[in-house]
């Protein structure tokens, strides 16, 4: 078909993956049981299209992320012209930048708060690298129009059920307030041109501790002052309550930094309230996330063992949903790394079970018989039974075979002779036993067997 | 947060769209139907990237469809010079290709036959126009590495299961042969170099009728004798054996005429065993569907009225799939044509019930009990309830509205008097009736009253 009759190489672009029937099976599992709690919090599904104009994608993350924009090559005769462009639509960077969009393009019809749920893959062109693909699902979960701190409580918990629900383990939600960095910034005489990179590097303190950020705020260019009050606020520990109380004092003289704690202190209770257990919790005044555009709680789950980094990453961003429209929109939310925790979940071996869902296999012995074969399909599948009719007459081992190469648990066999008197074997492709079933009520007896031992089989397999 | 500090106007590009909530849970409930059909006929899932290698994706459906695939802009210093492509790489246009492309790719990790379902977005830069759009989905279906005819009959029977569980109304699945065609052009002496001109105009018989069908063929220099016999074939009328039987008789003396009447009646014999009434299946001389690369049967479903024209289409296509080895790789499969489906299922208002899943709002009275109610919701959710809870202190009257106007059938409203002797008011949004709830054993009166309601409240609003 090639205009050259030339073999095309079957191959995909770099940073590309295809997902395979049984990838797709546990993927599929996974984002079905966080879509089910989504929906048990009251979030609801929005799609929006792959494309985005340029306008709307770029000038929101800086001039890195901007480069990282795929962009889509305008068509038509222009093309090419001097002094024309070359592209004014991208692929979709993230689901931040068009649920902006969507909350000011549909404002009529959409009714705050506004609590949506976003599963779709993204494309960024980074370096292709083991364990960082070009196209990848990002799962966003926020709630928009809602300035009141419950909201960031709501999103902690919807975190925490999806983690337990998915079996992670050792998992803890560290959080912490954008007014408590900022204060901190303040107490510490970090000028406002340093704070960003002040923030940035604080970040670094799990992976690097202390002394490791020193030395980044040395080279950095942040005071020796600044660095010798940070080593005071490292050095508190203790319970949440504890943490609170000496970070208070320690901010006491930034009205910020005193705020900040008056609704961190707030959002804990909340979390606990809604039944995050306090082992799953960490007040982290380390905590800063990269994004500028935080404006208040920021919260991110983590995993040590393995030592993965971020699970689920979030905050509250109370001037981005606003500014397609010019007005203040209070927002909070998390993306949950989807792609990281089906990675981290094939390697602790937590991934649902998938097998093949196909209950039956109908195998027949003879070319006569493919029309039976067929007939007795139907009535299986309209019994409710998952059923596969083996697709062209072939020597039964094969068929056999087949069921068990796809892990199918019971096959049929219809054979000229019993098929006579009306009789077939069922098979247990399992214990490889089988016997023979009077098939005088076709539907029920069959459908009834198959079911059972299906059932019996599913508790065996799932113990 | 844009460069120049100006609001960036909020708008898609031409022919994309965003899918609302109410949008999307119709779509979501219409999709894993299908899916769960596919599952139960023996299908997995199959996903693959968005965007592919334009060696990859060019020069399968001619130049006219080349012209519409979106290109990805080529990064990098290179861009631009004289001499360099623009682009190599390109947006997915259906998911034959890709599946052609994976099944050469994977030869070592896919066992044919291979039977997957793929269900994602597909972009074609076509001229958007009312129903037609840039960004939509396909979603396929295909069996590969079977010859047998038995597995175009189990398209055409998973086809049938789909439009019936959907209850589309009154819809019938039109067959044919590329044989039968074949064997037409033989026996009316049309020239192979005007062959699929011919199968293309035949193929609108049922919108222009004969007359219509004449006066093309006639502008299109076919010659007056075919068009002469062709006016015979069009005479043909029955059941499916009498024109079966008249076809066969006609066409007697072309052997792939023959050939394919012989497989037709074999398939219109297993397409009943699989369970399809004859009333739905439609043996249809005429039938041609455009695309060259067809090979032995093909199929396509249809609903009369409205006159939307087909629902489903498909074929056998054997050597597509093998191009990119270089070998004769036979498969058989439909697109299922999901966006129409959607519309005619929204049409005539059969789309699946799309209330919010949401069951209980917790809802207080007093900021101070913000975070009792908080307790309570993730009590509720505990006990497996589809919980929300009001997540700012506001009126009560502005709660129970945002309760209506979400259609949550229960609120539970807590207020500081009742609270005080652990007692809440259980509101029954639809009736407007309350009680008041003893809430000693908190998790299960509640859990156990509220969803004992639930189920009468679907029940008599599902009739």
């Amino acid at each position: 078909m090639n205009n050259k009759g030339m073999r095309i190489k079957p191959q995909l672009p770099r940073g590309m993956r295809d997902f395979l029937p049984d990838a797709m099976q546990k993927r599929q599992a996974v984002f079905r049981k966080i879509q089910d709690i989504f929906e048990k919090y009251g979030f609801a599904p929005l799609e929006t299209p792959a494309i985005e104009r340029l306008d709307v994608l770029t000038g929101k993350y800086g001039e890195e992320s901007d480069r990282l924009i795929f962009k889509i090559l305008k068509r038509g005769d222009a093309l090419g012209e001097k002094g024309t462009e070359l592209s004014d639509m991208g692929l979709r960077y993230d689901l931040t930048v068009p649920l902006g969009r969507v909350v000011a393009m549909h404002a009529q019809n959409i009714k705050l708060p506004f609590k949506r749920y976003q599963m779709q893959p993204v494309w960024r062109a980074e370096k292709p690298q083991r364990g960082r693909f070009r196209e990848f699902y990002q799962c966003d979960v926020d709630i928009v129009g809602i300035e009141d701190i419950s909201a960031d409580a709501e999103i902690m918990a919807l975190v925490h059920e999806i983690l337990e629900v998915l079996g992670l383990p050792n998992f803890r939600i560290h959080f912490n307030h954008r007014k408590i960095l900022s204060g901190m910034a303040e107490v510490l005489d970090v000028p406002t041109s340093k704070a960003n990179l002040f923030f940035v590097t604080l970040d670094k303190m799990d992976k690097v501790g202390f002394a490791g950020v020193k030395r980044e705020m040395e080279e950095r260019g942040i005071s020796r002052e600044a660095i010798a009050g940070l080593e005071n606020f490292s050095k508190i520990s203790g319970d949440a309550e504890t943490v609170f109380e000496m970070t208070a004092t320690m901010l006491k003289s930034s009205g910020t930094g005193k705020e900040g704690i008056e609704e961190t202190k707030k959002l804990y209770d909340l979390a606990k309230a809604l039944n995050i257990p306090e082992k799953h919790l960490c007040f982290d005044i380390f905590l800063a996330r990269g994004l500028e555009y935080y404006t208040g709680p920021i919260y991110e789950s983590v995993i040590k063992d393995p030592p993965i980094g971020s699970l689920t990453g979030g905050g509250r961003y109370d001037e981005l949903i606003g500014m397609f429209l010019g007005t203040h929109i209070p927002a909070t939310g998390t993306s949950i790394g989807i792609e990281r925790i089906l990675a981290i979940l094939d390697e602790l071996d937590l991934m649902p079970e998938t097998r093949s869902c196909v209950e039956v296999l109908v195998a027949y012995t003879a070319a006569s018989l493919q029309e039976a074969a067929m007939e007795l399909t139907a009535t299986l599948r309209k019994a409710g039974l998952k059923t596969e009719v083996y697709l062209s007459p072939s020597r039964l081992k094969k068929q056999l075979r087949y069921a068990d190469t796809r892990g199918i648990p019971f096959a049929v066999i219809m054979g000229e002779e019993e098929w006579n008197s009306r009789q077939i074997i069922l098979r247990n492709m399992v214990k490889k036993s089988q016997q023979l079933v009077q098939a005088d009520n076709l539907p029920q007896t069959i459908g009834e067997a198959v079911s059972c031992q299906v059932a019996e089989f599913k508790q065996s397999s799932n113990p």
